[in-house]
């Protein structure tokens, strides 16, 4: 009996190591990999993957975890790992070798098409592609199944318990709530200038790698790299790297953009390192994770409190661009709300209606109620509808997002859950900790980030999102929270 | 027939991808990696390592190889790529899965007690794990099989060509003349000094990279970084990667590192890209890969026509240290020769007295004609004997190499057969381009690496260390070439 648990525990180690063997050369490719080499690296890459997808879905190791289900002793967790892994093998079963190629080759032209487009600034480039794309999409829902709504299955990809059913009254609750919030505390002529001075590429730097420790961090297990786009990759739970794009004319961008990345590594960080390559090890879904970032980069990081403390730091730092800069006026620019084109650059109130434009298109792409060649237009006019803005062109219109030309339909509504959830976490750590707020204006951070980890990282994929929240906050997820949140943070 | 030979590149291009890929992981560890995830990186570069073996032992993969050669319609490459492959897998095949468990397992355990020695600075720590290590290369002699002597086992397993009878040959051949040199160019109060000025770090990683890309490497498909040991690697002819160690009161070290693995570099960078994965897209020996490494270090960096040229620019980069001094002083300097302890700190002349030293202890040990527990003794008798120095303690004695606790016996000889081929090709570059010299004065690299490029890069594996020196220099290996080039050099 423990030699099978064993047996499954290293076949699932082995198949981890393929995977973050393929993310470490990701991760090369993004920050230090020479430009000629691009080719070979995507092959490189492939055939990692490939590798691990066939380990996964091979008979023998389905073969094991079914054979340990029947044997009954094993321990909460053994058996956890044992579940949770046999329904993503039997899951992935259902795209046979000859589709999977297809969507990886489809994908591929859509993203070579997709880099055109956008260079041209013409959608039209892009459409054909997309299409097809969108149609091997549907094929794949026919493939995975699902009850309600074919994009239920997409969605379910990345977030087991989305639904289009749960993201319609999800988006229903928080729209209305959201636009009053956005009427009444939109931007007044708020002053932001100071934000965009020239700040010092290599100091800039400096002051991300100070914040990442200050969030807790620890610098044997982390990086901070530069990359194009700022993203977190892992490679197991004690090595957790970060990048960030810096931009000597701005200030923000690279300062929450380390705090967000800052508090996803927390999360890998704090999994529990025994579990490695187990479902226990891994975290719960993408918007538990999305959680961690938008708790660390709006419920802590654009909170009065926290730059009682870090307001004089920076100053330290950049004494020339803010030390003339008083509190209220720096907590006034960060926390600017305006409508505005692209969603990488939203502020916390905004942001969800540029996630629920795309939401409705995918979910009418799927339903096949509108067609591929419409998006630009019923994006443009979704912007003006609901943000009151014109869109300009496709480069900033429907061109803007990597995610569809990579095959990644369903994932943008994972970003909203994510808010709803860090609000609902901060709500309950405060309720937990009527001092946190003081602490972190002393510059402490450990008692929120021990919080997390004790509440969130250590269960690991343990419970759904679902079950984390309830577990966690004593409720089901809920926008209400969110838009008091908001309400609170505004009023000040 | 086109299709069975398209299999085995696919299979050939897979086992590549994976044993590219741990390479990748294993430069991250040396270079970028965060300290606490060295044991979890272990893991992932084994997993790497042991399935690329097994991919490469699958009878599958022999048999299409087999097939391959039946059929005998394959062009002159594509023949040589299965036949010199096959070869490969056949000598692998001889050892059992559980010899190769054995194996790592006894190196890591050497391993670490070789660190522990070195720090305690006492051999006989290392002494009982080194001596498991050495009956079990033993065997593996024996698993491999040999005509005259078991060394000759292990000695192939790094240089086809190589055996105690070539080697005890070239020795003879060498040493007397070696010592003739010695004794007629050593130290005679050469100044040296203004090498170990302080210079800056930074400067000097920008002076390594301008020197690389004098060398003729590409800058989008290399990377010079930092790391303890300098060391390159290769992830494909697209992607090769250097490594120096910069200390800050030594101009040298950093600068003849930077071009001995440029050298290296170069020669991955002019392998045949189209031969990705197979024998002929990789190098031919690791002696002629150290002929490459040499030849520019020694060959062409300690040339006074190079410096003709670089010395002034090294004095702009370095003007407060360098620019009172006059070439002639300079080149003296460098091409100091003088007996030390440290092999990787010797000049060209001394050098072959450490390599000798640790062939014969290698060659004793494994005829069982010494003990294991005699090194420290033998070693510190022999440096006396040779060099007509003391050993003052195994730190700088028998403990300063890794090349044993990782189960490298049979490497070291490559060393001095790089430098003899080295030797054998700078003097046919001469010949075949009376001008190469005044060329290189005015700092034109360009003829010269051309050569290199048309004469061994192209060829990758298709021949091995001799043929290919026959090839090129229409001689087999001779000392005397050496002896002569290094007697024109220090006669100047």
């Amino acid at each position: 009996m423990d030699s099978l648990y064993t047996e499954f525990v290293e076949q699932s180690r082995k198949i981890a190591d393929l995977q973050y063997a393929a993310a470490v050369l990701e991760w090369d490719k993004e920050t230090y990999m020479p430009a000629k080499s691009a080719e070979i690296r995507s092959q490189q890459i492939a055939t990692l993957s490939e590798t691990a997808h066939t380990w996964l879905i091979d008979p023998a190791y389905e073969n094991v975890m079914q054979q340990l289900l029947e044997q009954k002793d094993l321990s909460e967790n053994e058996l956890d790992n044992v579940k949770i892994r046999l329904k993503e093998v039997l899951r992935l079963k259902k795209k046979t070798p000859a589709f999977v190629r297809k969507m990886s080759e489809t994908v591929s032209k859509a993203y070579h098409k997709w880099i055109e487009a956008r260079r041209k600034n013409d959608f039209s480039i892009y459409a054909p592609a997309l299409e097809e794309l969108i149609n091997l999409k549907k094929e794949e829902a026919e493939i995975y199944g699902y009850e309600e709504h074919p994009y239920d299955a997409l969605l379910q990809e990345y977030e087991e318990s989305a639904s289009v059913e749960m993201l319609d009254k999800v988006f229903a609750d928080l729209l209305p709530g959201l636009s009053e919030i956005l009427e009444k505390y939109k931007n007044k002529n708020i002053d932001t200038h100071f934000l965009h001075k020239k700040y010092d590429a290599a100091k800039q730097l400096e002051w991300g790698k100070y914040l990442a420790e200050q969030m807790g961090l620890d610098k044997d297990k982390t990086r901070l790299d530069i990359s194009e786009h700022p993203f977190t990759t892992n490679f197991s739970a004690t090595d957790v790297r970060i990048t960030t794009r810096i931009d000597e004319n701005d200030f923000s961008n690279n300062t929450w953009s380390t705090i967000h990345e800052g508090g996803h590594a927390l999360y890998e960080l704090g999994l529990p390192i025994e579990e490695y390559g187990l479902p226990l090890g891994t975290f719960t879904s993408l918007s538990i994770h999305e959680s961690q970032s938008r708790f660390w980069e709006n419920c802590v990081g654009k909170n009065g409190a926290f730059w009682y403390h870090y307001l004089p730091e920076a100053q330290r730092f950049f004494p020339e661009q803010l030390s003339e800069i008083k509190l209220e006026v720096f907590m006034q620019a960060v926390n600017r709300i305006e409508p505005s084109l692209i969603r990488t650059e939203a502020d916390e109130v905004t942001y969800h209606f540029h996630i629920y434009i795309r939401y409705l298109i995918e979910k009418e792409l799927i339903a096949g109620t509108i067609s591929t060649k419409d998006i630009s237009k019923i994006w443009n006019e979704k912007y003006k509808e609901l943000l009151g803005i014109d869109v300009p062109d496709d480069k900033s219109g429907c061109l803007q997002d990597i995610h569809w030309s990579i095959g990644s339909l369903g994932y943008f509504p994972t970003y909203s859950l994510g808010s709803l959830y860090a609000a609902q976490f901060w709500d309950k750590l405060k309720s937990d900790n009527p001092n946190i707020e003081s602490e972190i204006s002393n510059g402490n951070l450990n008692t929120t980030l021990q919080w997390l980890r004790q509440n969130i990282h250590q269960y690991g994929k343990k419970y759904d999102s679902e079950q984390l929240c309830k577990k966690v906050t004593d409720s089901t997820l809920d926008s209400t929270i969110f838009l008091k949140y908001l309400e609170d943070k505004f009023s000040k």
